[in-house]
This record gives C-alpha cells, structure tokens and sequence, in this order.
C-alpha cells in the first residue's frame, strides 16, 4: 500500500477546523497511487458557502513534490473544474488557501470524483477518454502557469545511463537508439500546453460509459498535446498481442479529433511520440523496478511491459484515422 | 601499431602511376594513428608542374571513414593550405582527383609536413598553438562545405548508455548530469564553422617554437567554434595535476584572442565548452576501452585522465584572460 505518511482521526479533525467544512466522519487510506499518501475524507458538510453540498473529499499528503511546484498543478485542476470538467477541484479554506501542511507534509484535499475505474474499457470509454482529452488540452490553453516536464529530455537521459547496466544487450540497443532519437527530435513545431502526463485506465473514473471523475494530476505540467495523446493511446488502446485494438484506436483518436484538429506537423510526429511515450514509462519502471527508494513500499509494475510496446512501435505505427 | 591495411611497393608504385609525382623511391608504415592506415611515402619527384617541388608524402587508407564523408576533410585541408596555413594539402592526380581507392579502401595522398611533435610543449607553443588555431578557424569561416560531428549530441547519449555499465557509481553520477546538461545546453547563439576537432599534442609538428604542420583532420566537422578551442586547451594546457598550467592557459589564450575574439556569450560558455570537450573524449576512451572493435590493436588510452579533468572542471574554470 502506498501510505508513507499515517494521519490520525484526532490530527485530521484538528487541522479541517481551517476549512468550513463541518466535522469529520470517516478517515480512510487509499491503497492506489505510487508516489503520495491518500486517503478519502468524509465530513459533516457545511451550512452554507461554496462547500454547502459536498461532503466526500481526497486527502492527499505530497511525499515527492515539494510545496513550490504544486501551485501549477492545483490550480490547474481548480483552471479546469472550474471550465466544468470532471476534474477535482482544490478546496480553499477560510483564508481561501487551498495548500497545506500536514504532518510535515505539503497537504491539499480536493473534492471526490464519482465512479471507479476498470481495466478492461470498452471502445466507447476509448472513444470518452479521447473526448475528454481533448477538451482538457482545449481548456488548458486558456491556462496561463508553465511547469517544465519533469520527466522530459534531461530526466530520459540521466535514468538511460542510470538503468543501462541492467538491460539485455537488445534492450541496450534499443535504448540507445531511442534516448538518442528523442534528444536530437526536434518538437518546437508542435502545439504546447498543459497536459495531464499520466492519463491512464486508473486515472478516470465512470459512471456507466460516462466519465465521472480524472483524477492524478501531480504529473502534469507544459508539454507538446501530442505526446500526451500517445501516452494515453498507448495505454487505453493497447491491445494484449502488444499492438494496438484498431477499433479502440480509431475511436479515440476520431473523438479527439472531434474536439481538437491534429495539425499537419502533429500527424508527421505522431509515430516519435508514441515512441517517446512508451520510451517514458519503460525508463520509470526500470527505475522503480531497479533502483527502488528505500521507502518504496509498492510492488513494482513490470517494466518490459512498455519495452515491448515500444519495440512494436518502431516496426510502424497505424495512421491516424481522419475525420 | 596501426596499419590495419597493408600495402606492397609493387601496389604503390602501379597506383601512383595516376601522379605526376615520379616514382617510388620508399614506402613505410607509421604507427601513430588509431583510425586510419598511415604510409609515410617518398618518391623521385615529378620533373614540372604543380608538385615540382615535392617528394614528400603521406598515404592514408581510409578504414572506418567512407569515401563520400571524405571531401570534407580533403577539401578542409586544401582550403586551409591554399590560405597559406601549414596544413597537408591533398595531391591531385591527372585527373584533378585526390581521392581513389587502394587495396579495396578510399585512399589519398597528402603532402608530409615537417616537424616533430613532443609531449611536453613549452609556454610559446601553447601559445603558436592558440594563434594556429583561430587562423584555422578564421579561415575556416570561408570553407562552404558543411558536416555534422559524428561526435556530438546524439553519439554523446548512445556512448554513455553504452558504456555506463563499466562506470564507478561516482563516475555514473557525474556522467549522467553531465550528458544530460550537454543535451539541454542551447549553443545555438555560439560561432559556428569548420573545426579541427582532435587538435592535440600529438596533431602538431613543430620546428623549434614554429609550426611545421597541423595533421589529421579526419574529426573536422561543421560545429561550435569554442568547443574546438576547449578540446585544444584542455590537451595543451593541462597540467599534470589536471588542473590547468595557468601559464599555458593565459599564453593560449592570448594567442588566440589576437587574431579572433570571443563573443561575449562565448566568454559565459566555456565552462560549459571545456566540460563538453572533456565528456567527449573521456566517453570515447571509455568505449575503445570497454568495447574495442574486433580489429583495434592499439593499446587503448586510459578513460581515467578524462574522468579526472572533467572532475576538476566541473569545480570550476579559471577565468579566460583578457586582451
């Protein structure tokens, strides 16, 4: 499980006195997520004011990020929740201040999605999700905070050097090439704006085939819309052969489309930024899986997972269905 | 030693019958020189025109180089001897060519220069060097042609996560940043032209304190101008303690300054520049050590002598003396 840091009833109830929230109900850790300690709050509620109708809340302590870089990410949320998206928004408190601290940690808590996640999505929560990113790349355009990617050139760079030691001798090959590639890819012709990072099946939440909730932004920050979309393509359209579902691809990419018009130059990158999202997550999860943190408590996911991903990818990608 | 192709008198002497130089009068191999086959060749002489004068040659059988990367080279050196400067010119044949091909390799002959070259090089060659050097790269800034280091950027990455595996922990850490802020270093607003690119002690021929002759320019390329003064210095002005002989350093360059000045953004990145230049050749040291081609018989040189430069440079770089 994945809470570093343990929150007591007694230190919670103290510390909501900060928000008009009424009076704490339950306290729960929350066993998903790799990187901080969450759990699910539940008050009383409030009399009046903005918070009068809810009552169902996320705690979340950051164990990693530190207080200064979490700015971009909250208020990107509040950005767009606020836009009317399904996006937690970050709950201010009497001093309309919406981060914390709590146990020594930085401390936000944000307002519960709806729904659960599934494993298995059916081409028509595909077809959703690419809707759904659509409109968040759409509405972070009109979002003014830049936060550099954090696990962009330099990050790929320095974790290549740091995991090679443990690669097979094809593998090496591959990441070589590929880390090479990426660095020398020129993307400066490609739109830029706020993008989620991590947009995978655990990440949204549904109601039926309705999206009810996208939840983890701590990964996001100001990156090219397209390699967000092949982050996300290379996760909810995959199919178990490693290769993609056509049926899933095309309908993500068609209802994105919907919504926000690949460029020319988009299209032309498309294939580099698949690979440099399968690229991305093989390199994190060689990390975790290699080179763990000491207080890693969670099982480390499978890192040639996206090493076979990534090695499909460079045999050819299928085109991008056009509207 | 280093002649990987070898090359009878009788083959020699059928070839040079495309020269209007003579015949052959010796035939020798040299042993310096790890890339190439290097013949030091005399003949009779031509009795008129435009080689009336010489005898003196050096044939080069080109092993890993191929024929199209090498008019660059070539025609580099012919550009920088017609400008007057001690560079080996290349000797065209009666058909006006300086480049063919001999025992199966691209071969050309070039005129010997005179000189010794000595490990240990006083203060006033440090300082002929300097001034060699910004000649080279004056006139270098008339040379049209253009071509990529093959040792920049992307052969940077793909080294290191090739050879990372035979690093220190210590070492691993220094190269990963440093790779990584190479890759992320905008040079974009430095000089640019042709550079030597291998400019050490072992590439100059000295008589007395002058210069016989600036040799193998087989690495030149199309690339930052104050990279090429980094890689110089941090060869000719090392002392044994690696930390820069401040005589030298100052001699160097003031020598060069006298005939090209330094930008000021070329002033704020050398640091940057000198680290580059140690990382390049303390990454390919690493490989010829670690991962020699099959067919490398030179003792490969110690990658330590570059790790401890680049140790003491990242502590810190003496300040470029002004003019």
């Amino acid at each position: 499980m994945s809470v570093f840091t343990p929150v007591s009833d007694a230190e919670l109830s103290a510390w909501l006195q900060q928000y008009e929230l009424g009076e704490l109900s339950s306290l729960q850790g929350i066993l998903a997520g790799i990187d901080n300690s969450n759990f699910f709050v539940t008050t009383s509620g409030a009399n009046a004011g903005k918070y009068a109708n809810q009552s169902r809340f996320v705690l979340t302590l950051f164990e990693n990020l530190k207080a200064e870089q979490l700015p971009y990410n909250l208020e990107l949320m509040e950005h767009l929740a606020n836009a009317g998206l399904p996006v937690p928004a970050p709950i201010r408190n009497r001093d309309n201040i919406y981060l914390g601290t709590l146990n020594g940690k930085p401390a936000s808590l944000v307002t519960r999605m709806k729904g659960d996640w599934s494993d298995s999505p059916s081409v028509a929560r595909c077809a959703a999700v690419g809707d759904m990113l659509a409109k968040m790349h759409v509405s972070g355009q009109g979002y003014s905070k830049q936060r550099e990617n954090t696990h962009g050139n330099s990050w790929r760079i320095r974790t290549a050097i740091a995991v090679s030691r443990f690669l097979t001798d094809a593998e090496l090959g591959l990441m070589e090439t590929e880390v090479a590639l990426q660095a020398t890819f020129d993307r400066s012709h490609l739109p830029v704006g706020a993008i989620h990072a991590d947009l995978f099946r655990d990440n949204v939440l549904f109601e039926g085939e309705a999206i009810g909730g996208v939840i983890d932004f701590y990964f996001a920050c100001t990156d090219t819309l397209m390699y967000d979309v092949a982050i996300t393509v290379n996760d909810w359209c995959m199919g178990s052969d490693y290769q993609f579902d056509m049926a899933k691809y095309d309908a993500f990419l068609r209802a994105y489309q919907a919504v926000r018009t690949f460029t020319k130059e988009e299209v032309e990158a498309w294939d580099m930024m698949l690979r440099a999202a399968a690229l991305r997550f093989w390199l994190s999860r060689l990390y975790d899986y290699f080179l763990p943190r000491p207080a890693e408590l969670n099982q480390p996911k499978d890192p040639r997972h996206f090493h076979r991903i990534l090695s499909r990818l460079v045999q050819g990608t299928p085109a991008i269905p056009t509207c």
